[in-house]
């Protein structure tokens, strides 16, 4: 069983930002302006590696651990932004993929 | 008690992924970029706000609906590429947020 | 020849945002999104491709129309910015390849 | 008058990447990538300035010199690309102005 608890996370960033005074800086603009930054940085992993360089079988320990850590980064300015925003993360995602099942149809 | 169990959604993105054959497009690299293009469309939704207007209580239900689909979207790329990776969000977002504890500490 | 008049442009897009009273928009903050999320739109377009079919001779009429839209959206963001910023771009990029060719030199 | 030369600079950044044998790495995909990467890097400098202090008057030294260096590193991707897709920049950027004085009619 996964241990993510998306809002002990999610209340744990908030408490995060709280006690530094962090609260005033994360607007929804700001936190999509982080969360594209960090993104930005996700692509900088991989810009340059061919399809097989690319392949997680290939990486070396420290592009595994950037990788994650890049990860990480963008989903705690999205898990931020949802809270910010009082967006339910699991609805969201739920609507959506449930979306994309009708909008293309598994072939048959 | 918020429903978001990770381990179900990622499970349901691949065999999402699975049944149209779209794996051979899910490499890390691919991955990373749909990712970023999806951050780049939440970024066009506040792109020309003012800090005013980009507080959710000013939001449309348009505006809402929208937000909620990106970070959808951002969301559903990033676990795909976690899947893909082999790597667990949630430690790597706890072992994240346990470092920017120790980079930033709380005034006191 | 090419007849890319750099000052001519700039001064172009300038009087298009004047003329529709965008200039209130334009902050740099604003244009660095506007910008990032047409970088967005350029992934887009090649996110799903292999190296193969993103090579230019293997595009479609309709691929190359698109990259081209999408390359001078960027590029019409980045001459507002940098308008709006009074950066000279010609100074900043020929100090900034000057400085990349003291910090990668080539092989001999 | 502006000494941006564009057939110039694109000449410089060419030999640059053959000098380095890089040329190999500078396919449309990855040099996407890579501008997109640098348009995360402009954000980062803006995504948590209030519309004040992103005002370029407000800006220190510092901040002015990161913001060049930024504008220089996307420009320098979006000539590399437009190169190796034989895309002519200028033609593009008018071609999209024009496009745009069309759709947004200038009130009168």
């Amino acid at each position: 069983m996964n241990t993510f608890d998306l809002d002990a996370v999610t209340a744990r960033l908030r408490a995060f930002a709280q006690a530094r005074d962090w609260e005033q800086y994360h607007s929804p603009k700001n936190l999509a302006m982080a969360l594209a930054a960090e993104a930005g940085e996700l692509l900088e992993i991989f810009q340059w590696l061919t399809a097989e360089q690319s392949d997680p079988g290939a990486w070396s320990a420290e592009t595994r651990a950037h990788v994650e850590e890049e990860i990480a980064d963008v989903l705690i300015y999205l898990l931020r932004l949802a809270d910010v925003s009082g967006i339910d993360v699991g609805t969201a995602v739920d609507a959506k993929i449930t979306r994309n099942e009708g909008r293309f149809p598994a072939g048959g």
